[in-house]
């Protein structure tokens, strides 16, 4: 009842955003998007039968379509999509070749986890949105069925060889540590974006109560696999 | 009017497809549209620019959509898609590992040059099946949007410089010769389509002329971006 982490509301937020918040907002989701493809498409090829690969691909697939849907917004805003996202390309570039996965289960672990994070941080800020960005965002998130898919995946291994859970469990915390630090370059040169973020959330208390309940979702995650945080 | 390489007849031919032909034709049809997918994410790396980069990944992912009907089918028949592919696992692997592009340019050569021959293939055997096969393969041939984009990327870099006719003709020869090694091997071993083939073209001279037909399109492809066979 008192949870000093809640957010105060679920009703749309006061604060106004900007479009040009609302710009980088999408243009990072667009890129993310594309990347996300991209690493699905490639992961695919660690897939231990040609039938998770497929899966896999058909997962891959489902991010383009809401790449374009993405895009579209952007040129409806005024903005031209590759400009968006370009600003987004040297922080992903740089996060995925840190985490480039061994292995299927390293792949399906780092989308997992990464896909996880990030959503939660968009459901987030869409709140901070008006329509129709509030709904477009809330819609483009992962399906849960790659969670599902993932989750799955990995209990499994760990059941076969629980050894695979210490592997895994480092990994997961490289992966985070990774992420928040191409997260700051963003924020830190993502002005009206990171405005957003902190107005919405009230002010920078509120920021630490929303990032502490992106940790908290985080490692019940974890937990939800078999994975120690 | 007496072209001697002319199929004889538009109508349903009078073979009737044993069920094994129509596995086989359909297992390497979705093992080749989820290589296409991967190869086409894979080279949508290459692209210069962020929205080529995006139109390859749409496209990319138009070959699962296909890929996900003909498994759909593969199972109504009684068949298992991934034992269906299984066959031509080695020989597409090797046909791509062969003929790895080395830039953008070569990556949308290779689509165009390979899916226009493939497709030629596929629809002389549509022409053997019976309904609902027939009308799935011929649904399934790849977008003609893709082919129009490569052709313009391939003949305005042509235009820029004429330099690039000479190095793509030369790739386009060894990705030919390289797909009839590997178009060799699977008809070696899947002797049900290839008795498809047999029966559906007439006789061995009717092979004859469907070859020359698939190689008088695929030079009138080649003419058609500036490229000498």
């Amino acid at each position: 009842m008192s949870d000093p982490d809640a957010p105060t509301s679920d009703a749309p937020s006061s604060v106004v955003p900007s479009t040009e918040a609302v710009v980088e907002l999408l243009g990072v989701l667009a890129y993310g998007h594309l990347v996300a493809f991209d690493t699905m498409a490639a992961d695919a090829r660690l897939a231990p039968d040609l039938s998770r690969r497929a899966v896999l691909c058909e997962m891959a697939a489902g991010e383009i379509a809401n790449f374009g849907r993405l895009a579209d917004r952007l040129r409806e805003l005024g903005a031209d999509p590759e400009e968006a996202m370009r600003p987004y390309v040297a922080a992903l570039t740089a996060y995925h070749r840190q985490t480039q996965p061994r292995d299927w289960l390293e792949g399906l672990a780092k989308a997992y986890v990464g896909e996880g994070i990030a959503d939660d941080f968009y459901r987030e800020v869409a709140s901070f949105l008006t329509s129709p960005d509030r709904e477009l965002v809330l819609e483009v998130l992962h399906d849960t069925r790659y969670a599902d898919f993932a989750e799955h995946e990995i209990r499994r291994a760990i059941e076969a060889d629980p050894k695979v859970a210490n592997r895994l469990g480092l990994w997961a915390r490289r992966l985070v540590g990774e992420a928040l630090t191409q997260a700051q370059h963003v924020a830190a040169e993502q002005d009206a974006l990171t405005m957003l973020v902190v107005e919405g959330s009230g002010d920078l208390a509120g920021v630490g109560a929303l990032i502490r309940r992106i940790t908290s979702a985080h490692t019940e995650r974890m937990t939800a696999v078999g994975l120690s945080n």
